[in-house]
């Protein structure tokens, strides 16, 4: 089941999506499926139509948690290595933009990197869960870009800056409450042509992995999102970029680049 | 003025205290402070009455930034340089706790601290404000405890495992909307025997410049709190230890120490 936000102009809604690609219909739902019960409405909604437009699939009430270095080969292309446990890092909620929402470089960097990402949206309270329960906590699946500020990564040593501004975390474009997280292919391109291509089964720390190590610290809320990791390929993009991350199994999440003046 | 976050065994409530330490009266009010218009109910509550808990008086729904070594003899005391621009982390709000409520010390840690600091509760929506504008974005001031796993704040470059534990961050007792946070005194102790003691005029960062530095990467929402750093002294507290955290203008936020087993 896919499950989308979006808007006609009005207050946020949730719609079911069925269709093939390009030919995608909303069928709208009552209620936050993350948090309510919900129900079909009746009503139907063309993806395509004018006005109709998706927004992040989630907004986190608690927290984003990021994993670094979780591919050997973008550990390896940032000449680090490979971690012996899981590099966790914070994101706010106010990060969160949706698809086709500008990514907007900040003024205060000069190094702005794409990172396509499986991201976990959770559906239960979960703390100190076991790797194998794990998957049972997952509401669904959506697809990331952990946009990162490169420059600022480097020169400080806590990632707040690097990964925390403002619209540096694109979601969606729906979630997927069906795909097997162990296998799928996430890939990002820049204007069309492909920048990373890697699949999950080639993580350090698999997702049930993931989400029991961070249960460990902090109990995890329905709604909060866990950013897996981004395969090799990264690099910097300039205002008038547009970028597409995908997750072959989920659907692709596309993002224009600016720059303020 | 003085506002509580407070419940009777039914839903939190908020107030404002008056009266002198160890008498304090709630008055009781609608809304919540921070998001809504208030309004008096007319109902009073003694503090020290059977069944009167205080609570965290604020949970943030987007972010807790943090900012390390911002105090220059707590930096040189865990043998770092005074950083040239605020080192800033975040922290989740299924960390916070409210005074009185236990700090559980997680069990993959052997070295867990306090760290008495200011913590500035945010007041409207914040985004790139100067330093002198900065204050007028603050809606008031509490207490915080800054609590850290220092053995893994030490292994981790990222300091998600140090700093995220639930109950490491308790907040309290209320928030006071008048204080002047240029010069207010920060103190600990445990057990009763003090051990930190400094005041804000020797941030090496002060709460304005603060303030406008994070607005500058991240959007600050009503209610997000800001943890402004500790003074010197630092040190391991083990389950059954008592911890006050005291800014002397606001009052004093205590917590027990439990390990469970």
């Amino acid at each position: 089941m896919r499950i989308a936000r979006f808007t006609t102009g009005s207050d946020p809604r949730y719609a079911l999506v069925e269709g093939e690609r390009g030919k995608e219909v909303l069928h709208v739902i009552t209620g936050d499926p993350i948090y309510t019960p919900v129900e079909l409405t009746g009503e139907q909604v063309r993806l395509d139509e004018d006005g109709v437009r998706l927004l992040a699939p989630v907004i986190p009430r608690s927290k984003i948690v990021g994993v670094g270095r979780n591919f050997a080969a973008h550990a390896a292309e940032m000449g680090n290595e490979t971690p012996s446990e899981p590099m966790l890092f914070l994101v706010p909620n106010t990060a969160v933009v949706g698809p086709d929402d500008p990514i907007v470089l900040p003024d205060w960097s000069a190094e702005v990197s794409y990172e396509a990402e499986l991201a976990v949206v959770i559906g239960k309270v979960t703390r100190n869960v076991s790797p194998e329960a794990a998957l049972r906590h997952v509401f669904g699946y959506t697809v990331a870009n952990d946009v990162t500020a490169r420059d600022a990564q480097r020169r400080e040593s806590q990632w707040f800056r690097a990964k925390s501004f403002d619209t540096s975390k694109p979601l969606g474009p729906w979630v997927d409450t069906d795909i097997d997280p162990a296998d799928v292919t996430v890939r990002s391109a820049v204007n069309g042509e492909q920048r990373q291509e890697g699949s999950t089964r080639d993580l350090v720390f698999d997702v049930p992995f993931l989400i029991s190590a961070i249960s460990e610290v902090t109990t995890l809320l329905p709604g909060d999102v866990i950013l897996t990791g981004t395969p090799e390929g990264v690099g910097t993009v300039e205002h008038g970029d547009v970028i597409d991350v995908e997750v072959e199994e989920i659907g692709v999440l596309r993002n224009p680049v600016i720059r303020r003046s």
